[in-house]
């Protein structure tokens, strides 16, 4: 185990070339015009793959290929599947820039170039681990499989197909995802949950046409005091979710993680002042931090109807519609909360006026890694060893469609074992790692191959 | 008496000659490159004023001239002063007129082209009333003044100015206005009645910019749903709004009046299919024509939050607004209704967000004629002894800021004498007038004159 250590502290210049090399490709998966830089990174990962001593191709799908690689020569450990992605969100305005996006600038420790954190530098930080293994001890602790896609930013439409048709070839006992955050800097976590998403759209009609306020007034129900009436039943006095059922099926986390998270430094006047937020608001009974995470909640996402412009307008509008999303928890069944959800608008909404709840997007469940397993105590042990401090248990508020879809397709848990910084600003920005905790990370990973196996 | 009706229908050819010919001016006052057009058809009013007897002068405002005629030699005799208008709205999608707006066309009794109805041929119904009489019996039974102006259909911007400096001028027992409508074709009516209005925005900002709803959804406060629940905020199960002291003042109608008003043929199943509503909807206990007319409302005009494109975008909005009127009635004071709103917002709306209230346009009070003036009685009788039909006292939704403006610059009431019928479409393609209304009006106002003078 020193040795692998020994081999990636060596390595490390090396191992950071591959990285910013990797990160020179600008595959912007959102941008046709860079359809053969996604190819060409998917390209470079797979010979890298190759070049330390995986068995890769690649695979071809409707959309960007993917690589596939693989070790597969310790027969009776567990086979461990890890996922990433080798595609970049857009660079956004050049102007925020400090430098160019796709030339990698080291500063004070920290690398910065888009996709150094979101996810090329993560995805590396796997190879580097394996590429120690198999260099110092001709072997992997486990039976690794890797999945390397290149379509992650436009949301990863063939990846559910993808994994589906090839089930055999993917089979594993644990998939491992780096593609989420530390706590802190220098701080490590695994993120232990992540939240369902179901997001509908309400659109209520009234009249025909847009009414004139006067001469209908008062006699005409009004689709957009409708809609108003109708997302305010939604929430009671304390802030809960008044959708019949809603709270059925959560998973109310234990006295002791809720101390753990409570134990956490969390400055709530901060988080409020950087939001630009002037009061903390939400369900009663729980922390900002809880709401945020191991709490389901129902947000508009938007809102129009009639008249937007300058000044006044006096009409009735003929229409009014609002998004609406639901971020859901462990055990709730996201279509069952979409069902039960447009039957509450069915119920709710006044009969003067016409209503249709139209669903966006493919209804996503939460995601709730099981407590305790080997798998989490060797993470645990490998990234305490490797940082010289207690991890994280983190609960993400956002939702990871991919986690409830390995299991249900491949029947394995996902382990979140993320080191971007909480300012790396991916997807924003001069997006950036800290290179401190790239290397320790990937000292963790390797730990986390062999504790896993023991 | 007879001898002016009888030089009326004499004169019927002629006289609806100068009717096409001031519909020929394309006096479209919202379209600078129409100004002079606008001017033209000062000048033709004026020129006809002048020709018919009165003594008339163009004046200039700010903004489009107006004409000013009068006629003063009947000491003793009350004074009235007819407003009018002869600028037109835009012509619209060309496509949609059967014929060029602006080229008047006669056909099976109906007179068809922008101004035939709003305001051009009934303000001509008051010159040819006055030609009639000052041919036939060489003098007006009543004191007369005219003032109509180029620039109501850009909401009249410089009359209120324009009356308050020439207050002495413009002096009067009455004002009479024909710029309203008929109850139905052969079937007259006065409107005696025009609702007020207050308009204002209300703009709430929580976040300092969109969030992600993943990352703080359930710990932020959502602007879109703290509008949401504030505008439900102002309407009770009964749907009557909730404004402290919103009905203090409001005049309720007589029993006499609203039972008149329940015999009125009104068919509410169709008047919702015209429409596009479901189903009647507005406050308990009053009936549908009762609430576009004698009751206060509130309606939201207008709402924007947030995301508003195609599909899906999880964000809590930085910003939600919303556009609301009151349409107010006798005598609720715009201006105390306008702050009891803007009270209750703030009081009502949370404080984990920060709400504006924004005032649009100029806060109009209701205007409601008085019952039983010598002069409504003699608009009764002139009405229904030319029509052969009891008139209907009509009460109007919308809002006529010049009628408050009159009353309390000129200390006169206003009487709303109008010929239009209910499918002139004004403002709209093809708009008309009905021939034989237009006459036998025209005879009406001339048997009035006499019988206000009595």
């Amino acid at each position: 185990m020193e040795n692998v250590v020994g081999y990636l502290r060596e390595r490390r210049e090396e191992h950071l070339g591959w990285t910013r090399d990797l990160c020179r490709i600008p595959s912007i998966s959102t941008r046709p015009e860079h359809k053969a830089d996604v190819r060409r990174a998917v390209e470079f990962t797979h010979a890298l793959c190759e070049q330390v001593g995986l068995k890769s191709r690649i695979m071809e799908t409707a959309g960007h290929p993917l690589v596939y690689a693989e070790w597969l020569n310790a027969p009776g450990k567990p086979t461990f599947l890890v996922y990433g992605h080798v595609d970049v969100q857009p660079t956004g305005d050049l102007s925020l820039w400090d430098a160019d996006p796709f030339d990698p600038v080291i500063k004070d420790g920290w690398l910065t170039c888009r996709g150094s954190s979101d996810d090329k530098g993560q995805v590396l930080m796997h190879v580097r681990s394996a590429a120690a293994w198999l260099a110092v001890e001709k072997k992997l602790p486990v039976n690794l499989k890797f999945l390397i896609e290149g379509e992650e930013e436009v949301g990863s439409p063939n990846l559910a197909p993808f994994v589906q048709e090839h089930a055999e070839m993917l089979k594993c006992d644990q998939v491992v995802i780096s593609d989420t955050g530390m706590y802190d800097d220098g701080w490590p976590a695994v993120t232990v949950a992540t939240r369902g998403l179901v997001y509908r759209e309400v659109v209520i009609t009234g009249p025909g046409h847009d009414l004139h306020s006067g001469s209908h007034g008062g006699a005409v129900a009004n689709p957009a005091n409708a809609l108003s009436a109708l997302i305010a039943s939604f929430h009671d006095g304390e802030r809960r979710v008044t959708i019949p059922g809603f709270y059925d099926d959560v998973v109310e986390q234990t006295a002791e993680q809720r101390t753990a998270m409570a134990e956490l430094p969390f400055d709530e006047q901060q988080y409020m002042r950087e939001q630009g937020s002037p009061k903390a608001c939400g369900e009663k009974g729980y922390s900002t931090a809880e709401r945020r995470s191991i709490r389901p909640t129902l947000d508009v996402n938007g809102m129009t109807s009639g008249f937007q412009g300058e000044g006044a307008n006096t009409i009735i509008p003929a229409k009014a519609s609002a998004k609406i999303s639901m971020r859901l928890v462990a055990n709730q069944d996201a279509s069952r909360i979409g069902e039960a959800f447009a039957q509450a608008v069915r119920e709710r909404c006044a009969d003067t006026v016409r209503v249709e709840v139209v669903a966006h997007g493919n209804d996503v469940d939460a995601y709730l890694a099981p407590q305790g397993s080997k798998c989490m105590e060797a993470a645990k042990r490998a990234l305490k060893e490797s940082f010289q401090k207690e991890p994280v248990m983190l609960f993400e508020g956002g939702s990871l469609p991919i986690l409830p879809m390995f299991k249900s397709v491949l029947g394995a848990e996902s382990l979140l074992l993320g080191f971007a910084s909480p300012r790396c600003n991916a997807h924003g920005p001069n997006e950036t790692v800290n290179l401190g905790d790239l290397d320790t990370g990937t000292e963790a990973i390797a730990r986390f191959l062999a504790y896993a196996a023991e």
